[in-house]
């Protein structure tokens, strides 16, 4: 396998690509700012596909409980949505009192940067929506936030379009392609410009318990784009890899750290080592490069959410209690895979070795 | 770590032991025939222990049917319950021609071996009881079979406690162990006697989807017993095995081969390979040894069910879809794992290195 060098002679993609028909390839599908009424909007990734109900937040709370409790996900998405939830704290700042409103936007960034621990995106984009506001004054700030959310989720989706691309260039016609949870936009590029390219894709996708996000996000995506899909239990990985019948092994990260580590939906490592020890290639969509404020895989707080969400199902008629009662649960949202595992990881400036990952940010 | 030869100088256990209070310790507490009835009662696992449902069965078909659908599971059981099924189908040969009651016991034979293509416990019981019942005649057929059925449960309650209690003696105080699917009857006297002896066990349980076995008969098992037990997804134990939160890996098999192949629920091998990468013991609980018709891993004929049971998910209050319309999904219900992964498999005879189990007959 020839891992491309970054920046190398892969031909610069025109942006006139046909649209994607994936809901989830374009962010301001799913969450968005209602000048109107000043509400965030906000599509609840947990009934996704089965219903399309979009919330609307008018308050900081409203939003970091919506984050918290999963209606958005996904590195990215949850932090543009916690960008837009400073776009309120703003708008209520505008009628405080002159000393309060930059004590009471700090303390709603705070807020929203406690939802959750691991992902990097938020830790970016709040303190820096933050400075935004702050620098913009107490009349301007508003406006001055929601321009730069906005920019960043239009960056986002510039970043996902061409990381989506590189990835395609590292699939064969007639790839079976193991995916975990759902790989978000960039996903959805890779499979479509594969797709445009004359590349038949098949996707094997692992449900992802307890949320279900590849029985639904990612299947639902595929049936979007015409892709074909199989879905798969979180332990079939390494028996079909015995048969054969993978090819490669593609997710994402919601953190990479300088020297190559990975974090990501829990069930990625396990993946991650049968694929080693099947010798499949093991890819990563890692979007705009590694957090530069994480040297290594130490650093890295691994959220634990409430065991009793292992102790159910939730589908299209509502939610089972699948586990007896009288025992635990441990529900540790996150894993984090070493770089001697991962093949390569494939960004918006192309394709890296992970233990090159740090030349992310002078290629 | 010390593995005990086969037939080492382990004392032999008392039989004696206080009843080891787990329902599933004890195969006559799931299935048995009802002499007064003439019918075949068999407890509902997939619903147990939300709902304690016997059903009674009074033709070939039905026990079949039950055993197709899941009624009754584990190798051992289901074997013990189409023998069962076969002392009905001896029943209706008492009022049938003198030329065709043989022959209608053969095709109902045939019926219950194909229900289940996997575990090979199924393939010994159904022919030997076969056997005995045309050897016994058309009037005495159903008594035989019976009586056959019956001691081979009371056998394989005792071959399950003797496993069980060697397996104990690998145990150590505070052990934190892994386990998939339902380990069956050993695995409850595994840990029971482990209790007995005053060692502290902590069971993490992968719940085994599409079924949740782990989440209810394993979970449940431990809750009769009151050993601790935490719930985990299917995709979790390499995680935990990379914070230092397992000791070992423990389960059963469906079928072992002669060169130290088993075969077990589909997860098995990927929580095998996980538990190779961080250098975890594996043991398997090997109950009555290897097939001896089964030489090589070549030869088993792994059960491909229908993927309609992994877009689902049931629960205590019924069944919710958990997957998108429109996809296809891939359910074999098990897996294959080689010697090399395995420390060693216990049995009623003693602790064997893998490679080393076709020693069994001779032990």
């Amino acid at each position: 396998m020839n891992v491309p060098t970054p920046n190398s002679a892969l031909t610069p993609h025109s942006s006139s690509l046909p649209a994607c028909p994936a809901v989830l390839a374009d962010r301001f599908n799913t969450l968005r700012y209602d000048q109107a009424t000043g509400e965030v909007v906000l599509l609840d990734r947990r009934q996704y596909p089965f219903q399309t109900l979009y919330h609307r937040y008018d308050t900081v709370e409203g939003v970091a409980v919506a984050i918290e409790e999963m209606v958005v996900q996904g590195g990215p998405p949850l932090a543009y949505a916690a960008g837009l939830g400073l776009v309120l704290a703003a708008n209520e700042a505008k009628s405080e009192e002159r000393g309060a409103w930059s004590e009471n936007l700090e303390l709603a960034a705070q807020r929203l940067l406690n939802t959750r621990p691991t992902a990097d995106d938020l830790h970016h984009i709040i303190p820096k929506a933050l400075e935004v506001g702050l620098s913009a004054g107490q009349e301007q700030c508003a406006q001055a936030i929601l321009d730069y959310v906005n920019s960043e989720i239009q960056r986002g989706n510039e970043v996902a379009q061409r990381c989506g691309r590189y990835a395609a260039e590292l699939l064969q016609d007639g790839d079976r392609i193991l995916t975990h949870c759902i790989a978000g936009a960039a996903l959805c590029w890779m499979l479509w410009q594969a797709k445009l390219d004359g590349k038949q894709i098949h996707v094997y996708a692992s449900e992802t318990r307890p949320y279900f996000q590849g029985a639904r996000l990612t299947a639902q995506s595929c049936v979007e784009m015409g892709i074909e899909c199989t879905l798969i239990s979180d332990g079939m990985s390494a028996h079909l890899m015995s048969l054969g019948r993978l090819d490669k092994f593609i997710c994402a990260a919601d953190r990479m750290t300088l020297d190559g580590h990975i974090t990501n939906k829990v069930g990625t490592l396990q993946h991650a080592i049968a694929a080693h020890y099947f010798g499949l290639p093991f890819y990563v969509l890692g979007y705009d490069g590694p957090d530069p404020n994480t040297p290594t895989a130490a650093g890295i707080p691994i959220e634990e959410r409430n065991p009793d969400e292992l102790f159910h199902a939730t589908g299209r008629e509502g939610k089972v209690r699948t586990a007896v009662e009288g025992i635990r649960a441990y529900y540790p949202a996150f894993d984090i895979t070493p770089p001697h595992l991962i093949t390569a990881i494939v960004t918006d400036k192309g394709i890296f070795p992970p233990t090159l990952l740090h030349t992310y940010f002078s290629s």
